[in-house]
């Protein structure tokens, strides 16, 4: 595996965890705890867009391995995130053009995952999730995933929307599922592709939207207005699929 | 909301329960736990197949909400089941042949949940679950289901294989997903239509699989063997309505 997750418990060892600049997913700080050391963990994790949560003493009592942690626990993960030039590189080696999973904001890692495992079937070259408001890669993504986040790579970005500017200097055209849009059966979604995926509470978010070239809508025959967000992201993945290699 | 669950706490009361054919997801009984009442529990709970699950007494004490559970706690769904008549019957007022979608053993509520609402986005008729080594309406369902259940009949069955029986003599063919089948795209899905969709570790069994008429692929590009199921319920359904509607 190339992912696995640790603990980092006190206010040392997350103080130099954080300035060594480890992958940590998330901070957790004992609600109203405000003294010197936890004031620095803070600051430092927000320079750094790390997310940090204020919780209770049961809590951290619970999550702690050694008993020990003096109000401060970190997660981190030793997973390797990948560079978004990784991602093009993958598909420059296969002689393919790019199609990458854009998630802006997928909270539940159960959907991480299962969007992770997705990416792999419709042959995606990689995935981009931003540093905030949405889960990192975490022991249930790698569960979740069912092995293909060993083969996904998996890049993480400060700004979702500066990224996709960046991809489009590379070629890249961005869809995402939107009812408004039109059907995605009509829409021509061949070539260099960014496949963007809302959250799952509040969709594209306004300003992804307007960096989104295509709008496609997933039919719905429903009384209900939207599907789970894998599921989604499956639709529209394998519509992109059949029209890459079966249309 | 159609849907409601209670707990039903103590022997008197789940026996009472039992017998008067209340809709039971599972009992909870002490592990260990034998004497005349609980046995007749037991019975009673097998004669209707109802799953009954031994746990511990920190385990019941949990659930109790009434803390007098006397070693036995029943989860009842509220929840009306349909028939499978009933589900024709959507159908027929529809003026469409029948689509519908048959688990064959989904245990996880999220799967269950998401799959549901996926029948009601592509316009199934229905869902059809088994009574017995599956997943029933509960609590969990219902949320993830985002309303959906509020719309789409779901009927349970004891025997999944002679439910298709039954079925095919109305006309249905049915479709499962499978690695070894042709190619989705090129089987024809049209008109009165049972999707089949496998358990998540187990995919679709044996005898369930030889009841099917078409075994139809989703393409798999990448390096693991399988699809999260409820993403591959929405794959090869919305495979069905793209056929149905759209090609």
């Amino acid at each position: 595996m190339r992912y696995e997750e640790s603990i980092i418990e006190g206010r040392n060892a997350v103080t130099e965890a954080i300035r060594s600049g480890r992958s940590i997913d998330r901070i957790f700080v004992l609600d109203g705890c405000n003294d010197g050391p936890v004031s620095t963990i803070k600051r430092e994790a927000k320079k750094r867009d790390i997310m940090v949560r204020f919780v209770t003493k049961e809590r951290l009592d619970q999550i702690s391995e050694s008993g020990k942690h003096q109000g401060v626990i970190a997660y981190a993960a030793s997973y390797d995130y990948a560079q978004v030039e990784d991602i093009l590189q993958a598909a420059k080696d296969k002689g393919e053009d790019p199609f990458i999973f854009l998630l802006d904001g997928i909270e539940d890692p159960h959907n991480l995952g299962a969007i992770i495992r997705t990416a792999n079937q419709v042959g995606a070259h990689g995935v981009i999730i931003p540093k905030n408001r949405a889960v990192g890669l975490t022991a249930t993504v790698a569960k979740t995933s069912a092995g293909a986040l060993n083969y996904v790579p998996v890049a993480k970005v400060t700004n979702l929307t500066r990224c996709m500017e960046d991809l489009k200097k590379e070629g890249l055209w961005f869809v995402c599922a939107d009812m408004e849009g039109e059907l995605m059966y009509r829409q021509n979604l061949k070539g260099s592709i960014g496949l963007v995926i809302g959250s799952e509470g509040e969709g594209v978010s306004r300003l992804v939207k307007e960096h989104c070239d295509l709008t496609a809508a997933i039919p719905m025959k429903g009384d209900i207005d939207s599907l789970n967000a894998s599921v989604a992201a499956g639709v529209l993945g394998y519509e992109i699929l059949r029209q890459r290699e079966f249309a």
